[in-house]
């Protein structure tokens, strides 16, 4: 439940003295946050406190956030000599941070709960690379596909090595699950998803090294999730408009499905959480490998008793 | 085409002397505004010039626009009183201004162009109401569709009445065909789309007088648009997104299909806009009823050649 830090009070206290890419950058705070709501709700699994720009960083395009929580890059990604700026060559070696934060998160998890690493995908990284913060409806990724396939295909060449190499950080630091966040991925017409999306992601599975199941995420997940499984993916997580139903019936067997509650029913009562909790785990009920989540990250103004009561329900439900 | 008007010198030399407001309000100002786009390209319809949220200041919400482009209304609906504080007895007279823009419009086309009115859809209209501008991603109506399930329908039977009153306004004003906007069904849940926004559309829909075909748009279309059918709307309206192939083979013959170009390809060069221009026509050759429309509104960066190049490119194709 990624976000999931944001109602506690102990995040918050975190947060009055540090900023978000403090916490981010520095390994023991950021094992201390994702601890936080494990200690809280008793979550089966972690996922480590991180952003998926921390790639962008490493390729050499740094970025922060301005008090009112807009992003902003130092330069943004606009013409064919900006790819070459980028330097995919030392990403390892700049994310090592966000390993010795999961080397931390994990020696105190102590191998009681399961600790996932992310990435962003190389789509969705190029739109944030190229568009920056603060766009409702960012376009020009898609007008680089249209329009300048080669430079396209470059870009998404260097992503798909940074990407594959934070993964790598990742599982060479413990992660028991990696995932890729797509969360960009609706952008695209369904006839593009595979060529600007999902092949670049496959790439990147294909090339991890270690037997971690890789969880894939896209927004839409393009209707049933059956375009995701082509990644190579061993769970699809999917997002709240989604029909589980359709994913049941389309996804074969051997893929787990990761969702997908409505994260606005946190703001809701414990009892409408719980009502809705017990409906996906229904239609869900007999097939292996569900993960329960929330279908989006946890929203400002979730309240903490309906958390709780997910976590109860999940927990009680046969 | 909407939002033509943004790429034309003609236009921006309106926006100059006028707010965007000040067009919408004034009959002939829209009536320009709605002409402009057709005297340069040609359409075969023009789309009156006006905006969604005419039907929430005529309820008693006033809102404006910053000089960012930032929406804000002067008070947001939140509680149970607040949907008391709507009048919708006074909204046919109200929005007077909007019938007389299309009359106007009418007049110079002269029947050899097509008029189209519009409106939002309730459950987008309560998003907006709730929510106001700004916010990437609108949670409150959801939230209370969830939580206060009475509120939401005492909500919508207002805004229902009200969205319809708009669309007569037009249609007894010589609109041709009018459209309904459900921008923000890409929200909901497949389950929850006919309970939150499908059958509130569908009670607009029969509560018009005249025979005039109705179009529905919603933002992802919840995969293929079958779910649009059940609105009675006469032509359905598909996004960029969604694969014409799949809502080829779901729609009934009966109903037409309005989309789908990516407005992201208005930025790019007209070779590439005819390319793909074709593509979607070949689509759906042979089949009756294709209206050739963006899946979007025109984007800012939209290249004249590029629109130039997609009227060519229909006209011709046989």
């Amino acid at each position: 439940m990624r976000q999931a830090g944001r109602v506690l009070p102990e995040y918050r206290a975190l947060r009055e003295k540090h900023t978000f890419l403090e916490l981010v950058r520095t390994p023991e705070l950021a094992a201390e946050a994702t601890l936080q709501p494990i200690r809280r709700f008793g979550f089966d699994a972690a996922i480590v406190f991180s952003d998926i720009l921390v790639v962008a960083e490493a390729l050499g395009q740094p970025y922060a956030f301005s008090d009112e929580g807009g992003l902003r890059f130092e330069w943004l990604l606009r013409h064919s000599d900006d790819v070459r700026r980028l330097d995919a060559g030392g990403v390892v070696e700049r994310l090592g941070y966000v390993g010795q934060a999961l080397r931390r998160a994990g020696a105190e998890l102590g191998g009681r709960t399961a600790l996932i690493g992310f990435a962003g995908s190389p789509w969705t990284l190029a739109n944030f690379m190229m568009e920056g913060g603060g766009v409702r409806e960012p376009l020009r990724a898609r007008e680089l596909f249209y329009g300048n396939r080669a430079m396209f295909m470059a870009l998404c060449e260097v992503l798909t090595r940074a990407v594959t190499d934070c993964l790598q950080v990742q599982i060479d630091a413990g992660a028991d699950a990696v995932q890729l966040f797509d969360s960009l991925g609706h952008l695209l017409p369904a006839g593009e998803f595979e060529a600007a999306s999902g092949r670049w992601m496959q790439r990147v599975i294909a090339g991890l090294r270690g037997q971690v199941p890789v969880i894939v995420f896209s927004r839409g997940a393009h209707g049933d999730g059956a375009a995701l499984v082509e990644t190579g993916a061993q769970v699809v997580g999917v997002d709240w408009t989604v029909s589980l139903e359709a994913a049941r019936r389309v996804l074969p067997a051997t893929v787990g499905i990761q969702g997908n509650l409505d994260p606005a029913l946190l703001n809701t009562d414990p009892e409408t959480v719980a009502a809705e909790t017990r409906r996906i785990l229904s239609v869900l009920r007999g097939r292996p490998g569900h993960i329960f989540n929330l279908g989006h990250g946890v929203p400002p103004g979730a309240r903490l008793e309906a958390i709780e009561s997910l976590v109860y329900t999940v927990a009680r439900f046969a």
